[in-house]
């Protein structure tokens, strides 16, 4: 079992990451001072897979837990099905001092989060990931909110987890394609911030793509470490925290652009730093080398669903709507070598187009 | 022109108070770094009478505004109103470098600073509190919230704003109830935490009730002083700062029994007020001179509406749903002397019964 703290001051925690490490969870609760009431709240797959085991657990414990289900997908992450969740936690009497614990994927972290950050202005808040990219990348670090019908995750929090406990055990029931996903983001740690990390990826791409146990927990514990050590240094994304969204603001687009159906978040990030390593080549900020090496290594993690129908015009509107610009401008994180990146501002869009179309034709070429 | 700091480490804010200080709020926002996109919050009553003149001031200043008017009134403090505040933010492009200026009472405040803090996980937020009330409390220490249709200020953030500014001014078009309201918690500040200051507010009573300009300055900005302090040790109400619910409690139980109707927060925690002094004698942590004191300098603010017909097993309902509640209990804060309070978790509720009927009966005498 890992250890990764999160330094934040009086909102530091800890992400505690190994192979059942769910066993543990009453004990680790109670180490972590987690009160008494508990609410857990998952989408109905999930509780039936790990929920309800953990509810039992913990009322053996001799807490009081109470479920919440939130309806699985991206489409119920609404204001809606906040509100509900309040107006049941309101029934329930639930008070600033219980505990809300999310245990899934994405949306029930962002879901349960943003609950959790604004139920009585916070209660604290307990993160369970189920999924890679929810383990990596979306339980950490205190990021919470709903999508707007007008732009996703315009409604939002930061509200920091007391403790996040994640079990490797529960990617063996993630299907293939999520899987992979996580991976394009695991990946991106390695890119962005750690050479060596990212050679320790493709070399045991093999073992990592067959979920080997060997490798799961020193992958995750070193993704989650990298996220900490981000954001211990800045919180709510004014500087440092930016170069997390490596290949996001084309991957974004590319997520708006086909409005959320037929890509997964993962994927339009693949492609998203594909382009990115192109554009940083055209600007002459990385060797063509480079370019070819962490391009083959991302297409080795599998195949992309094919994006050459979609115009790059429709990315483009869909980046000028970006919550991340500022002052009108988009900002791209270019690479100038593995492990080390560059943001840039004012980035010329017909260069952002030509990087695209070929990152669109080298991702078909791979997949045929 | 007075100057309070609230001292809360990065989230450090000042509070300008003064007569005629929005004539001066462009220079104000731009030695405090406000940027130059403003989203300006009010209700259309105020922005009548400040709004307007404020956004022409600040356009002529060469920034961007653009107004956003929030019904007037508690029954529109809601998600709906939030949602829609969203939708028109994102119809105008705000992003979260923008800045929201609420200029009102506590609801666009409240309201306005739910939506500052949860739009895009966060913008800059002033506040320009036109009402004594909002003034003295609620603009000061970053709650924010709204209500939910079966508890009040259910759903909320704390967001600490970047500038709170205080026009002395606007208090000339108070209507007298509000004012009178106002002044309720403006003596709570000397009760709990200030004994010369509640000294100062009983011999300037006569001036204080008619808005003396030479007494409004320096009283809230004592009061404001005395928050900063309290909120700088607790920012999150986890301990200090549940004095200033002194007279909160039973306030905001009679407020909910009445549904919000026929009587002013104010006038509510007057009624907690005097409650929790005969509550604090029969607990013998108070004399009963000081009882009567206390009691005559609040019936001199003003007259208080009937509060007879109401029943005690309705407040007594009420405080079962309180957000503040831990575990089950309320918790009373109790005065042991002007300027000095204790903190009591488990009250007879025989004796808060018995308290609340005298003070019920005392308010009655005095309108009389």
């Amino acid at each position: 079992v890992s250890d990764v703290r999160v330094e934040l001051g009086d909102r530091s925690y800890d992400i505690v990451i190994g192979a059942g490490t769910l066993d543990e969870a009453p004990a680790l609760l109670t180490r972590h001072q987690v009160g008494r009431r508990i609410f857990l709240a998952s989408d109905p797959c999930v509780y039936e897979l790990y929920g309800s085991d953990l509810e039992e657990r913990l009322c053996r414990d001799g807490r009081e837990v109470v479920h919440l289900l939130i309806p699985e997908g991206e489409k119920h992450k609404t204001l809606e099905t906040v509100e509900n969740l309040y107006t049941y936690l309101v029934a329930q009497r639930a008070d600033r001092h219980s505990t809300l614990v999310a245990v899934g994927g994405g949306v029930t972290g962002d879901v349960g989060g943003f609950v959790a950050a604004t139920y009585q202005r916070g209660m604290p808040f307990v993160q369970v990931p189920t999924t890679l990219l929810a383990q990596v990348d979306s339980s950490v670090g205190g990021k919470t909110g709903v999508n707007h019908k007008l732009a996703k995750n315009l409604i939002g929090a930061f509200h920091q987890p007391a403790l996040v406990i994640v079990d490797t055990q529960t990617l063996a029931s993630l299907p293939e394609r999520q899987y992979q996903s996580g991976l394009y983001e695991v990946a991106k740690y390695g890119l962005i911030y750690d050479a060596d990390f990212f050679r320790f990826f493709v070399d045991n791409l093999q073992a990592i793509i067959q979920r080997d146990p060997a490798v799961l927990e020193p992958m995750i514990s070193r993704c989650c470490e990298i996220k900490a050590a981000v954001i211990s240094i800045d919180e709510r994304e004014q500087g440092l925290r930016q170069i997390l969204n490596f290949g996001h603001t084309l991957g974004h687009a590319l997520e708006a652009a086909v409005e959320y159906a037929g890509v997964t978040h993962g994927e339009a990030i693949a492609y998203g730093m594909l382009a990115s390593l192109r554009l940083s080549r055209a600007m002459g900020l990385l060797d063509e080398a480079t370019v070819d090496e962490v391009s083959a290594a991302l297409l080795d993690i599998g195949s992309l669903p094919a994006a050459a129908g979609i115009p790059f015009g429709r990315l483009s509107d869909a980046m000028e709507h970006d919550k991340k610009r500022r002052d009108g401008h988009s900002h791209f994180v270019l690479l100038t070598e593995i492990g080390a990146t560059l943001i840039q501002d004012d980035v010329d869009l017909a260069l952002v187009a030509e990087a695209w179309q070929s990152a669109v034709v080298q991702a078909e070429t791979a997949t045929r």
